[in-house]
């Protein structure tokens, strides 16, 4: 009988063209993953995830989805994963989950981190995780800048286009801050929401950048948004190899295990 | 007229031969280090360092020094460098300092810090900067006996051969620490000594795993460095990718721009 089976899957993006399968057969996380799924299922498979990070963007908590025929037990799928995935992606944990679940629909918060590397100097160790700033930011408005985004509101200026055509962009975002951690040159930024829109996250973070670097004054975030038009939008789309999915939540889930006792 | 420069280095140990240059032409980081040295000061040069890594260890805070006699000044130094230096080696600080510096022999204290990423499946991401223990470890019991060994002691039992002849084998812990990171898979072991013997950070670290995993009890930490014999400390030397050298500390320096007041 099938079981939906739900992973919860680590990458590192440098070398992956994003999450989602390309028309022309490129590296990415889908497609490694499917196939390694394929191996242990001994069938074609198809996955579904929580966010479709772009090309570059890193993951420590993505969430994806399968429908699972073969008679491998649950408990083992991560470790057999794990032995056919490449170094840069790994599964983290696999369970098996109600029939109904969806990695995307299914969803009730995501949560994204950026990184920021402030220095006059590029870092060896933290380059491929970390926007390398060499200018001057001023955290404290770069954090209130944020926090003014915070709520639901419509996000229509900072999304991309190639979302799904017809549906809302308001989006509740509730969480939305920055941190310096230790004094040192790193800083998170975090931000949490329902969902994001195409290229959300890479597009706010270039505006918080923006207003960070004191090129454009902290009250612009919320004026573009009330734009609602992307053309009015000013600021550049940060790159993506700061960007990392850190966690899916949905709610409490109901486990077929449940179904035994 | 020559100055002495400082040099604060960081590089990614994955695709270095270590940190000293071989006999048949690795890529380490002191030949690659030199060469753009070399550029920017238009004669050869040759670089000391306060720690030579081994092959795959990784260092946030390495300290060089050299000679220079071109003409570029100090401050456009770093800036200079990462221009010309590959992605997986920065330098972080350039300084003069006093002719009599010397980033070895006047270093007071190194820290090198350990990761292990304690987790039945491996870390895409992380898996370049920890070592991966997939069994379960007691982290209360690697505590006690890193502590066990903090203190002014007779290391022979942990170094592996290839020191200097005839120096001697004492060294000064001052921190051997243990610590779980938020709470979830990352474990940073800390340690610093106003220096180590050749491998004796990785031996240590061999034997700590060794009572985490209980295979040894605690105790023998202490009593194979009572031995003051390599040939009957019976751990192995841990993997090298976990360890990155964190920071080195000098006496407080006289710079020679104090001559200028």
């Amino acid at each position: 009988m099938a079981r939906k089976i739900k992973l919860t899957v680590e990458y590192d993006g440098t070398d992956f063209a994003g999450f989602q399968v390309q028309s022309q057969g490129e590296r990415t996380v889908q497609s490694v993953l499917e196939q390694a799924v394929a191996q242990i299922a001994d069938a074609p498979v198809t996955i579904r995830a929580a966010g479709r990070t772009d090309s570059g963007v890193h993951a420590r908590g993505q969430v994806v989805d399968f429908d699972l025929d073969g008679r491998i037990p649950t408990e083992r799928i991560a470790t057999a994963l794990n032995g056919i995935l490449p170094a840069d992606l790994s599964v983290r944990r696999a369970e098996e989950v109600d029939a109904d679940f969806h990695a995307r629909f299914s969803a009730r918060l995501r949560t994204y981190v950026y990184l920021i590397w402030r220095s006059e100097q590029r870092s060896a160790i933290w380059g491929r995780y970390a926007l390398w700033v060499p200018e001057e930011l001023d955290v404290d408005v770069m954090r209130r800048a944020a926090g003014s985004m915070v709520g639901s509101r419509d996000f229509a200026a900072y999304a991309n286009a190639g979302g799904d055509p017809g549906s809302t962009t308001v989006r509740d975002l509730v969480r939305f801050d920055v941190r310096r951690l230790k004094g040192g040159p790193l800083i998170a930024v975090t931000l949490s929401a329902n969902g994001f829109l195409r290229s959300m996250v890479r597009n706010l973070m270039g505006a918080l950048l923006a207003v960070g670097r004191k090129s454009e004054p902290e009250g612009r975030l919320l004026e573009v948004a009330e734009t609602l038009d992307r053309a009015l939008n000013p600021f550049a789309t940060a790159p993506p190899h700061g960007l990392c999915l850190l966690r899916v939540d949905y709610p409490a889930l109901k486990t077929p295990g449940s179904r035994l006792t």
